[in-house]
């Protein structure tokens, strides 16, 4: 087990700095680019499948296609805010008064409705205006009483059930979406690296979890991915677990999972750390889940050198196969991963559960994340993301944190 | 205009204290015997609407009557997990095996039942093991993708659509639901006294925001009620803005809108504050906003003590006569009011467009907030929770923070 100790360990400085204003600019300027080629896609499609109009209500599509940005949740409040109408020639985004400014600056290219509880008395009208009479809508996170309202409102407009359609576009990242996903995996690292010399036995999950946050938050994300797990020994058993008061006992492992939100992009890693010495069983778990993330993104660079195409089920098999080989395969009851962007989880998936057919796309990014837990006892995982460039013969890893074991003093 | 200045300024120390392991304890148990009841109502409803069963796919609906917690926007990587069939007599809990110890922990009552991507496989024997052949489904919340799934999986087995049943019954509030709304206004009341010395011209919105959220997080609640607002000058008129960076400015407003949760219970207050002295126009708008609120609140008052019954259309009208009388009726475009609870709004609205013959239920909580919006100059919200129980006579105001101007030194 190679492990870190004192001076060695990861500081601040070792890894990316923080977007500047110029960063944030260039990535603007990226999408607005790219946003009539997106455009283009979902219209292509619309085309093939014989629909005059597509009806999106997920806030990441939206963002994508016409930029109008929702915060997570946020769309628990914003009613109709942010969802769009995209037919051959025209895209339509839904505001209420409360958005109308936003909805205007974020989305200059779309024509502003304003619309509140009236949508569906409103519907005739704007698909009339799009001269639809077939529409796609994302029935996957359309509600079942919004669609039946739809319906009832203009019964000569045929809805029909779409799903995956831009999220497929969506794992195909272009240039300036891995770069904003590499620099939130530099706000993650160094914001974990800063957080070391603050961990000694005793502190309680929640309260680290808290300081991380923290960090992540003014340490250049604009949020978090999603709410950090910290888990000390036997709670890092559970694949998803939340931090509560347990607090760090010595020699134990303790499990961070945790990331950054950089001008819509997510990160996502885990680092298992021990504080104190590790027993010779945990260490070998450790070095054992090490051993099949290196087969895994080994595997995955052959590959790509070799230029042949791997299913999401077979790279989920180049790890799955060592942790079997070691008598643990049991014990890592997840995927290997998830491709991830706007959308903290999103495809591809890299599982066993994968669709039988599903090629990894490239340009892509995903995580890498094999775990072994043992129940009431331990856990280790270490995840990092990598982009994965078939093209251009490339796999690399964004996430920069060492994933050999770190030891902290007790 | 009353103001608070210098050694006059609310301090921490003015308001309630943080929530104890004790108060927690007693809350849970209080859970625990309310739930039963709460059960009853939806069983009472569902024999009076000829249905064998419903299936709850909303996680506050879920904590309110299984128990079973995730937190804000958990239900986006959750999956089923927290979904729920609640039938005459059977009442089962689904959950995938990362939720499964917590499912059984903190929903004993319920059967748990693994469910994974296979729920649409898994439904036809799950209805079946209820007997139902009618069963009612969170129509607003269900995704219509899932609907149409489980419809084809039993065809046999009737899907209703059914909106609002447990949001009606979670209007009306337990002493133990109103005694975690009053604690998390508590927390809010401190954070923005503990926040008031530290204010000055020059911090932006945003560092503002963060400092805030801080000091609630570490200040007794689990979690924010929602991302705060703190908005200077011209942004305040916007009803739904979002920290920027922008700086406050001598002379201008401040307006902070932000809550808390304490034990899955949530607060929600605004005020409005300046900082250097305001123009003469600044000042009579606060006043007024103020002379609005007070009398939606006298009005109530007058209401409970008469045994009158109270329309939601007629407390917003309180509000807005005032402001009509003003002339700046046109510049109040929102809702007096939202109630609060699992959810930071649910029902009763108190609005112009609430259904014309829904009385306020009692006793509930909700906000009475009402403001006056100058577009691209300065607005100006006053957000108080009331505690309405017009059985008990009693109309209690839950923040306590003085809803006076306060006016900082720039």
């Amino acid at each position: 087990m190679t492990t870190a100790r004192g001076s060695a360990w990861p500081e601040a400085a070792d890894f990316g700095q923080p977007p500047s204003a110029a960063d944030l600019e260039r990535w603007a300027d990226a999408d607005r680019a790219a946003r009539p080629t997106r455009l283009a896609r979902v219209r292509e499609r619309l085309a093939r499948e014989g629909l005059d109009a597509y009806f999106g209500v997920r806030g990441e599509n939206s963002r994508y296609l016409t930029g109008f940005e929702l915060r997570d949740g946020e769309e628990k409040v914003a009613g109709h805010s942010g969802q769009f109408l995209l037919s051959g020639d025209q895209l339509v985004i839904l505001a209420d008064s409360r958005y109308a400014i936003q909805a205007r600056t974020q989305a200059p290219e779309a024509r502003l409705e304003n619309v509140y509880g009236n949508f569906p008395e409103r519907w005739p009208e704007l698909v009339g205006s799009l001269g639809a009479r077939r529409v796609g809508v994302e029935a996957g996170f359309v509600s079942h009483g919004l669609w039946t309202r739809l319906a009832e409102a203009e019964p000569s407009v045929e809805l029909v059930p779409v799903e995956g359609w831009v999220e497929e576009i969506r794992a195909v990242k272009e240039p300036a979406e891995l770069e904003r996903v590499a620099a939130a995996c530099a706000v993650g690292d160094r914001a974990l690296a800063t957080l070391l010399p603050s961990i000694r036995v005793g502190r309680t999950e929640r309260d680290l979890a808290l300081e991380l946050e923290w960090l992540i938050r003014t340490g250049g994300a604009e949020a978090l991915a999603f709410d950090p797990a910290v888990l000390a020994g036997p709670d890092a058993a559970l694949p998803h677990g939340a931090p509560g008061e347990r607090p760090i006992v010595e020699g134990q492992v303790l499990l961070f999972d945790f990331g950054a939100q950089v001008a819509g992009y997510r990160s996502d890693m885990t680092r298992t750390l021990f504080v104190g010495e590790p027993s010779p069983r945990d260490a070998e778990i450790h070095e054992l889940v090490a051993r099949a993330q290196a087969a895994a993104i080994s595997g995955l660079e052959h590959a790509v050198a070799e230029g042949t195409p791997i299913l999401g089920r077979a790279a989920d098999a180049l790890a799955r196969e060592v942790i079997e080989a070691a008598g643990q395969g049991e014990r890592f009851g997840h995927g290997l991963g998830h491709g991830i962007g706007l959308a903290t989880h999103e495809l591809p998936s890299l599982s066993r559960t994968a669709p039988a057919d599903a090629l990894l796309p490239s340009p892509t990014v995903f995580s890498v994340e094999p775990g072994v837990y043992l129940d009431g006892e331990m856990g280790v995982r270490i995840e990092d993301l990598i982009a994965f460039t078939r093209q251009a013969g490339r796999v690399e890893r964004l996430t920069r944190f060492p994933s050999e074991a770190v030891i902290l003093p007790a």
